[in-house]
This record gives structure tokens, sequence and C-alpha cells, in this order.
């Protein structure tokens, strides 16, 4: 019998009831229903042969049959090549079926086919046990301070905390301190003006679906991180991809984009893009406004990285400089605080917010307070900015020490711009690499990629290393080894 | 000048630049432009005239009308009767305009047509202070343990809190903690089949993007809390609500249904339904099953009500007798321990978890990590049971009051049944009053009520109440102020 056959529980024959109105082909059917809908009987296994059934369960074979065609008919099991019968679907699965293009399909836009299988591979991969995650755009668990998160609830006496439903924008307090965190970033930004959504992901997912029109289309940097992720393509939009130079998104593609008005937005990000790790200068940052304002297109600027600068701070956000209501802006803490309190906020012109407010209360009611109330408390007491300033420095040191690896491995191998904050090092290999063979091999050694071709179909040479997750330790490892990986791959190839 | 007129900034005169190689009509187009952005004319407003933003802008007229003409062409400003102008839009708001219907309509089903400025106006009036809330479905918040929520993180070290992005399906130990407490309950539910949601109105919104195509039907009982919320009518789903007699959803009218395979979905609150309280009876649950398995429709199981009982714990879950995966089950921490919290969970056939895990993933990175520890600790250390029994003290306490002051109030007004668990009173009106104008009078009386026709635009007589808002104090209150408001209406009436 082979290994991925299935067993007959024994004590199956009990149940066909022969003295029972139900014919007992339509019990037998009821039998296999109940198998494979339980899960007993996975989808992709063997069936027992009818042979076999028939006289497990003590009926002829022809009973197993007309069994076996019924289920058939109804597209649970199909018959295979080896002359056995495989579960094909149940019924749930059969529900599941009627759509895969809506979530498995990605629109095509900007030529952009994006690679959705290695993106499903990624952070099914992330959670493999010491595999060395070298692209993961997330704090390593070391920089959460997860502690002093909890330590905050001590206190929680003298304050005490909500715990009801919260406003439709979020709970004031908290919308207070992120005005007034917002402040000296130059950002003017009334409470009521402030959304809190749970991260930057559900940002763009409440624009998508309470601003834009199926078939609108995104004007974005390319490659983008936005790429390798559903949220808008997912709600049928567009994908315009734009290059960047050295100052950021170029202004003159933009001018001369042919929009629709109400149907087409511009997405940034525009301080330590990811992946590339560009800044958009000031200059630039000036120029788009006054195009984007002129073109009457707004603008949705993702600044969750803005804290992170190593070098200096970047230059102020285009939120900042924003005069007309023109700009959406998204911020967050998961990137310098804690993933897992999944805050984030959106600030915009008023009646944008309440529009998403709106959607954001018919959706999930709200984020968890406990998570506003600990986000307040951070921002209030300081502990945000003292977190902020150890993750850049922690940081700092983490770059300069991939940096150094990559110039004792690949300076023949590849070239790259020393990033000035953020995450990540856009590394463009020299030789000629396969980019789905260079990733199996490197999941196969223990080590997890994300490359560029995630982020912009034409980036095959690329790979997005972040510098934030894995150790020092790792890092020494997986770098040499990924050397060793590109020159096998490269030699193969001659 | 009229009291909405706007006023014009006088420090505005030094912006227009006389020397400026762009011409005076555009920077009065821009300097309105700015206004109407900016939010300092807010949408609706009136204009100053042209001749006195002439004048104040030392401008000629013709440069002003220019101006107006352009922006009125732009659909930002448009003429009015009285021969004003008034702000009719801005940037975002054209944006916003393209798809009200999106949001705005529902979709027609079942020749029920929600009544949408009411569940408005009910969502915006709880924010009014001192109102009193008489149908409001949530625990009155001295029946949110707060304090103990937040002793629970005192503990904190001895078990460590990770908040970092959480696996796809919620935190391990939280799904294995829902798996312990469904089993007494009689579901057998392994933590991989379980998924950890932000609420049950999330998990109806994964459901609804993630199994089901636009078109699809949803069957329901009829009234139902799900005509009441926007999310699956907004994705495109008909509703086809089916009668309930004193055993809950009418199983005969169930198996008329004529449905199309994999777009035919049964929606049931099979416990201490909303509004009506009715507890579905055993035998009933078993013809549901019944049917639902022989027609291979799946069901919705929402049972967040389920530990609320007062005279008797209720008959078990439909998911509880379920051996074919058909039953997907919702659960909830809202309604017993803290709506704040944001914490549900989804259980079901594994494939649709999966399924489910992905959107989520997608949607928002997983539910906040800190609200996850929480609930984790609060069902593990027994806190939640030990809640719940208190809850369920005060609820009996606060419904025999409710009930008894209905006896006294409005015996000769009203109809209604005990109910045994929940939160609701569906109290039957015996005069013929126009909901919408009692719900205003009643508003304007400071008492906010849940007419039944947000849950069956054929329940114009009914209201639901809910004895787990408001206070003894506020009912007392309350109830003879409602008396007396019917009676007048009736009276006025006649």
């Amino acid at each position: 019998m082979k290994n991925n056959q299935l067993m007959i529980r024994g004590d199956y024959l009990l149940k066909l009831n022969r003295k029972s109105p139900i014919p007992l082909r339509r019990q037998v059917e009821a039998y296999i229903t109940n198998q494979i809908a339980t899960g007993e009987w996975a989808i992709g296994s063997q069936l027992p042969s009818q042979r076999v059934l028939a006289e497990r369960l003590r009926v002829n074979r022809s009973t197993v049959t007309a069994a076996f065609d019924e289920l058939t008919a109804q597209g649970l099991i199909a018959g295979n090549r080896g002359g056995g019968t495989q579960v094909i679907n149940n019924t749930w699965g059969l529900m599941a079926k009627q759509k895969p293009a809506d979530w498995g399909a990605y629109v095509e836009a900007g030529q952009f086919k994006p690679n959705l299988p290695m993106i499903r591979t990624i952070n099914q991969a992330e959670f493999i046990p010491d595999i060395i995650r070298l692209g993961t755009g997330e704090l390593s668990p070391d920089l959460i301070p997860s502690n002093d998160l909890a330590k905050l609830f001590l206190n929680v006496s003298t304050h005490g905390m909500s715990l009801g439903y919260s406003e439709p924008k979020g709970n004031l307090r908290l919308r207070e301190e992120v005005s007034k965190f917002l402040k000296p970033k130059g950002v003017a930004a009334d409470p009521e003006s402030v959304l809190i959504v749970s991260g930057a992901l559900q940002a763009l997912q409440l624009i998508s679906i309470g601003l834009l029109d199926r078939g609108s289309t995104i004007v974005l940097e390319k490659p983008s991180y936005l790429y390798s992720v559903h949220v808008f393509q997912s709600s049928g939009m567009r994908f315009y991809g734009l290059p960047m130079d050295s100052e950021g998104l170029m202004v003159d593609c933009l001018s001369q984009i042919n929009k629709e008005r109400g149907k087409t937005i511009v997405y940034s990000i525009s301080t330590f893009h990811n992946p590339t790790g560009k800044v958009m200068t000031s200059a630039r940052r000036k120029s788009i406004l006054n195009v984007c304002e002129r073109m009457r297109l707004p603008i949705i600027e993702d600044d969750v990285y803005r804290d992170l600068w190593i070098d200096a701070p970047p230059p102020p956000s285009l939120k900042s400089m924003d005069h007309s209501g023109n700009v959406l802006y998204i911020g967050s803490l998961s990137k310098v605080l804690s993933p897992g309190l999944r805050i984030g906020w959106i600030v915009g012109e008023r009646s944008v917010i309440n529009r998403l407010a709106d959607i954001k209360m018919q959706n999930d009611y709200g984020s968890s307070a406990l998570s506003q109330w600990a986000a307040e408390e951070c921002m209030r007491s300081g502990m945000y900015e003292a977190h902020a300033s150890y993750v850049r420095d922690q940081l700092r040191i983490r770059r300069d020490y991939m940096l150094d690896l990559l110039s004792v491995y690949f300076s023949d191998l590849a070239k790259w711009s020393s990033p000035s904050g953020g995450f990540y090092v856009w590394l463009k290999l020299i030789p000629d690499i396969d980019p789905n063979t260079l990733f199996e091999c490197a999941l196969a050694n223990g080590i997890l990629l994300n490359p560029g071709v995630v982020y912009d179909r034409a980036a095959s040479h690329y790979l997005r290393l972040s510098y934030a997750y894995a150790s020092i330790n790792e890092m020494d490892q997986a770098i040499p080894a990924l050397r060793k990986l590109i020159v096998n791959l490269a030699e193969e190839k001659v």
C-alpha cells in the first residue's frame, strides 16, 4: 500500500446500516464525503481502491462504483493516471475555488507580473526555524522593547484604560499624541485629521476600498514595496511604475502622465525607500508637490521609515510642505517600536479621514484599545523617542557591519549604495543569474532572500538585503555563503 | 454678512504677487483652491461675492469672475439659487465622489432596504454625552474588567511577550487556549483550524472577501443583526431572509431554497439571536444541519453570545454537532470580556482557515500581539470564566429589572418574550407609530433607540432593547419617558 494511500477506519463497518431506508450506495457516499470533509482524507491523497473499499465495507463493488461516480460528478474526487482515485476537493474547497482569480491573480499593470509564488514562499519560509532572513523588513526581535512595553501597564491605575469600542477615528488621547508627534516634523495635524489604523498595510487597504474605483491607477516608484503586497491589485487597481534617479521619483515622467481625473493617485515612499533605501531630495519633493497640485493628483506618502535615519535626519516630508491638502500621510509604530502593536495612522484632509474612519468601523470596529493605549503611553512618556534613538544606534552598527562584509565578499560580484537610514541595501548583482534559482538555492542552504523581482519584475539582477533583522553572527555566516552560491551558479552557467 | 459666509484672511493681500509671471486670475484661483483644500472654506459654505473678493484682493472683478468660472468648471464651486456661490467639493472630495455607490448604497435583497441614515445617526449619537443608550449591544463600561486586564501585565516577565508580527493564523498559544476553551463546548478544534481575528465583524469581512463571489446569496434569519452592518452587502452579496418561529430559523423554508452551488451560504446567530434573543432548539439545530449537509450548503454560525446565558446553558452549537466540516464557527471575547481587545476567532475546515489566514495577512498582518497576549492570559488564568460568571449575574439583575419596568409601563403598549440570555428584548409595539418619528423624538429626549427596521425593514413595530448597556438608573428614567413619548405619538395620530 502506498504511503499516501488512505486508511479505512476499522470501526466504520458499524456505521453502515443495512436496515436503513437509505440505500447502501448513499451510505458509502456519505462515508467518503465525511472522511473528506473532516480532513481525515485530505485533498490530494489517494483513495483506497474500489475493491478494497467494497471488501472492508462489506458491500458489492458496484455499490462503491456508484458512490464513486456520484462523488466524481460532484467534483470531490477524480480518477488519476495510475488508475487510482484522488481526493480533489471538499465542500468549502468547492466554494473557495470559485474565485481564485480575485486573490490568486494580480492585475497586470506597467508590464509588471509579480512573482506570487515567490512571495508566498518567502512568507512561509519566515517560520522555518533557524533560517537566516537576510532580506526581512522588520526589526530583529531583540530590537523590540517587549519588556518595556509590558512595564507600561504597571502604571495603568494612574490613568485608567477604556476597553470598550473606541471612537471611529481611534482613541482621542492617542490621536492627540500623534498630532504632537508630527508637529516638530512640520506636519500640522489636528487630532480630527488623524485616523488610527492597524498598521500601514491597513491604511492602504482602507484607501483602496474607500477612495479608489476599480480600474484606478496608482502611480508609484519602480521598484516599490507596493508591488509585493496585494492590497491595491486585488481591488482591481492598475500600477504605473515610474523610474527613480538619485533624487527619487522622476518628476518629468510624472508630469507626462495622462491621468483621468479622480482615478489616478500617486504613491511614494519618499524617505528610506523600500526596497532601494533612497531618500528623495528636498528639491525633488518640492517639484513633485507642485506638479501634483497643478495636475490635481493626490499623493499617498508612506513615511514609516522616517525616524530610522542613521547619518542625518532626512528632509521634511511631502506632507509638511503640503498646503493644499493634497497629501494623505501614513505613519506607523511598526518599524521603530513594535509591529505586534499594529498601530499606525493616516493624516489628511478631514473629509477624507472621516470617510476612511467610517470604512474602518465597518471593517473591524477600530483597532485594539489595548494597543492604542500602549501606543499613547509610549509616545507620551518619551519611550518612543528614546527607543528610536537606540534603534538608530543599533542600525548604524548593523548597517556598517553588512557594508563591510559586502565590500569583502561582493566587491567583484555586485554594486550597491550605502543607505543613510531605513533597513535596506539594494544590491545589484553583476553575474547573470536566474533569480528563482538563486532564491531556491539560498533557501536550500538556510538563507531566505528577498529577490528584486518581488518589487519590480525587471529587477532580476537585484536583491533587497536588510540589516534590520539578521544578527551580526548570521550576517557573518550568510554573506560568505551567498557569495559561494552566486559564484557557483555563475560558473555553472558558463 | 451671513453667518456662514466666509471671511477673507486679512493677510492674503500680501500673497498676490503683481510682478509674477503667473496671471492674477490664476493667483486668485490658487488662493480659493487653497482655502478650500485646507478646509478654511468648508464644503457647503458660501463664498464671498465676486465684488467683495475683487475689492479685498484689489483686482478687477473680471479677474475674479474668470477664476470662479475655472473653479466651477473643475467642480469645486457652484452658483446657488440666491445668486451666491458655494463650495461644493475639494480635491479629495472629487475623488471620494467617484464611488458613493459602493459604500453608500446597499444591495437590494429579499425586499429589504436598510435604513442607512438611521444606522449612521445611531453610531454618531453613541458619542453624545449623557445620552441614554437603550438599545446598545455592548457591555456597560462598568462590566468591562479594564483594571483586571491591566493587571495581567504585572506577571509578564514570567512568560515573555512577543511583539513582532505574529503567525498568519495568530499566536499559537492563544489558538491553543481557544482550542481548549471550545472542547468542553463540544467543538473539537485543533489549533491549526483556528484563526484569530480582530472581532467577529472582521471574521465576516474575511469570509466575504475570501470565500464568496459578488452576487453570492447569504441566507439568514429575518430579522438579523447582519442587516445592520455593511460587510456583505458592500461586497455585492444578496440577502435572503428566512422567517423564524419559536424554535429558530425555519427549516422548511431553508430546504426550499433554490441554491446555486458554491454561491449560497447560510448565516445564523443560533444562540441568543440578535435582535430577537431567541435560542434555536436542539431539534431545530439537527434539522438545519441535516438539510444543509444534504444541500451541501455551508453555514456560518455566529456564536458570540453563547456564554451569556442567564437561566440555563443553551443547547450545543451547530458546530459541535457538525461532523462534515460544513460549519464555519465564529466566537469572540467582545461580548463577555472587552470589545476593546478586538479578539475573536473563526474555527473551520483547515483549508478554509488557511485561506482566510492568508487574506487576513494581506489585510492587516494579523491582530494586535498585545491583545492576543492578553486574551491568552485571560483564558489560561481562568479570568475569562470568572468574569463570564460575574457578567451573567449582572445581566440577570439587569434583565429582570428591565422586564419589571416593561410590565409596569408597557403591558398595554407592547408585547415581548423574556430572553433567557444575551443582551436583548425584542419589543413589539401595539400602536402604529412611524419608527423614524419615534427614533427622532426619543433622541430629542436624550434616549437612543435601536428601531427594529434596522434589522428588518418589515419590523416597523419593533424595538431592540438592550439591558446590557444602560444602567438601572437610566432604565428607570428612560422606560417611563419612552412610554410617554409613545402614548403622545399614538394620540397625535388619532
